[in-house]
């Protein structure tokens, strides 16, 4: 334990020392680091892959299921989509040093704003060793120095992937040490990571709901996250027949597992009976079960519909991430943000609707990171908002919110020219 | 403290559910409620000034020293203060539903970014009742719902003032208890406000070192602060003389006790023998003792000083918050940026020079919440930044950094226009 702690502390001391050289590193050596990188992982394809058969291997030992499988092993596809993120980073703007909404004041000072990275950021993820390279390309990018803290069964594999992180920044002479990888798999080393808030500015968290609620419990430095995804569509009494269907199903179906997909769907009184039976039928078709409250089971079963599951309270808090929609009817707009506010989780809310003044109080007053009007629940993420790439979704309100790309990872710090001017 | 807690809660969620409320307050609305509390303010003010007598007497009963028993007096003055920050507050721009940054992107859609409040804001505060007034009204004009927790010796003062706020709110048709103020002296109160996640988004506490750190230990909801203001001001080789000396006089000398005072003085050991000879003259006429390392001392002992105290290690992380400078000869700008982000407090730090690449330098690798180049360190804050008002500085990195105004009390979520948009 002490041993643990000494190693964390050491890490932090080191990344912080190298955090403030990626703070003045320019632009072209950012991307000469991500562009050797991108280069390395091609060249040492072989030893990449036999780290990771090492590792694949030892967790089919221990009984691992395929789904923990197949986000373990570094398939030619896993390997290219590297190699492409790496790319693709390296060619979005930098960020750090942009100076912007300067302003002349009566005192004859001229203020303005200058964007700095933020220092040093911890990111602790399962075991997809390709985060490792994702994570570390957007937290060079932004100038920070990272400590990665990845799943233990993803050990080999994270650290040759860190040698080859570490080549790529010692070859644009930048510190190899602004990506450290934690070298043990004792749980420790988290505990240690979330509380050191002299050597860490903000933690990253990358992993289902149960990772997240036990750091939250323990972390002392602050984190950008996202607990879970309970989103909504509402069809406004206003709603285009069509839109709402394809927009529906869409948000449910397009894929069950991510956190932007919509688990519950609002439906307003009086339009239900034009809306739900089509609806209803896809959903059907595709395997999707209905949970459904008395009034939407009764408008189904006038339409011929049955295996129907009557909804309980706790289908409106839970995030399915499986083929399983939950449905309400509800008499008002008003009814609707209020069933949002209460059961969702912040996360992306979308109203169907023609009318103006109903779009404007659903954006205003729907208190979710992001919220939508006519558009399908899936597109909240960085690449679809044109971020160009992202670390993760915030539902706090602080700092971060929504999608989270390169201007998530750092901060503004106010500059102030002068000619020599004094306050009187 | 079973009691303190029910009761606590209690204030949460009815602050939670008037948060809805102020969110979809039109601007007319809050500007009205300002308007009219500064009105009842004038009306009520021997009524007010009752309350506050009764706050003072006991307080004198209890020993409390002439600078707290100044802080907690309702002056005519406070009065007239208070009184024209409402009605300046009345006169910023609403920042809420402000939208920005809007993309057409590949997909058809169409993101943006929406100005919301953060929702709760729990302001904690010593025996200043005037901040009762401030506070409330920079929530109210952000669209937030707040709980105010003043000093115990103000609870009669603070009581009064907040009876004229709600009648304020009632006035313009929004939800009285949007401002609540915390009517027990039990400090059971304090650790239920910064732990109640689901009823308080943010707290910001006003007042000394102590007080924040106490805070600090125990809060699990974020907090807006800043903890000390360790301020410097690094005159380069290059800096012009007059401007030097004037910058420096104003930045230690116009106030003492404020935060952005600065505590620590660097000079170029090239330029020593021109700058410090005159500025300490200045500093010694107006009763500033001197705190000096080594070769400052030789510097100034050759000018024929007197009077000069050695400086110890503690110096340089003091904050004095009092006529005591401490002088360090530095031998270049690496050794002043690496002086200021190791020893100062990333409050505000400033450079005296005419060398552009070096103010360049001085600006990016000093990681502090304000950084100038020839200004006073005494211009970081709200009002001469042009923000209109301040309710604090943070000297954090996330969310808000610098003098925080009504937008450091909002959040931007994403918004979304499509026109029946699916991702494929």
């Amino acid at each position: 334990m002490t041993d643990v702690k000494t190693y964390m502390h050491e890490l932090g001391k080191t990344a912080r020392a190298a955090s403030r050289e990626m703070a003045r590193a320019s632009t072209a050596q950012k991307n000469a680091a991500l562009l050797k990188m991108a280069e390395l992982i091609e060249a040492n394809m072989d030893a990449l892959k036999t780290a990771n058969v090492n590792d694949v291997e030892t967790a089919v030992s221990k009984g691992m299921d395929a789904a923990f499988i197949d986000r373990l092993t570094l398939s030619d596809k896993a390997v290219h989509t590297m190699v492409a993120g790496l790319k693709q980073v390296a060619e979005l703007p930098d960020p750090i040093g942009q100076m912007s909404n300067f302003k002349p004041l009566p005192s004859g000072i001229n203020v303005g704003q200058m964007r700095v990275p933020l220092g040093v950021i911890g990111i602790i993820y399962e075991s997809r060793p390709n985060v490792t390279i994702d994570a570390a390309a957007l937290c060079i990018k932004s100038g920070n120095a990272t400590i990665l803290r990845g799943g233990s069964e993803a050990l080999n594999s994270n650290q040759a992937l860190a040698q080859i992180v570490q080549e790529g920044l010692s070859h644009a002479g930048l510190p190899a040490s602004a990506v450290q990888v934690v070298n043990t798999a004792d749980r420790a080393a988290v505990g240690e990571l979330i509380t050191m808030t002299d050597y860490v500015d903000v933690i990253v968290p990358r992993g289902g709901k149960s990772l997240i609620e036990r750091l939250m419990n323990d972390a002392r430095v602050p984190m950008i996250k996202h607990l879970d995804g309970i989103c909504h569509t509402y069809v406004d009494v206003a709603a285009d027949l069509e839109k709402a269907i394809k927009v529906c199903d869409n948000a449910k179906t397009q894929r069950y597992a991510p956190c932007n997909t919509m688990e519950t769907l609002l439906v307003h009184s009086e339009i239900a009976d034009q809306v739900l039976p089509d609806l209803c039928k896809i959903y059907q078709d595709k395997g999707v079960e209905l949970r459904v409250d008395t009034p939407t089971k009764t408008t189904l079963e006038a339409a011929g519909f049955t295996d129907l599951v009557d909804a309980t309270e706790d289908d409106w808090s839970t995030e399915y991430l499986a083929p399983i929609l939950s449905i309400k009817t509800v008499t008002n707009l008003d009814a609707a943000i209020e069933h949002i506010n209460h059961y969702g989780s912040a996360h992306t809310d979308a109203i169907v609707t023609e009318n103006h003044s109903t779009a404007q109080r659903f954006l205003r007053e729907v208190d979710s990171s992001s919220v939508m009007v006519n558009a399908s629940t899936r597109f909240a993420d960085g690449f679809e908002y044109g971020l160009g790439a992202e670390i993760g979704i915030s539902n706090d309100k602080l700092h971060a919110r929504g999608p989270v790309g390169l201007d998530g990872l750092t901060s503004l710090k106010y500059i102030v020219f002068g000619d020599g001017n004094i306050r009187v």
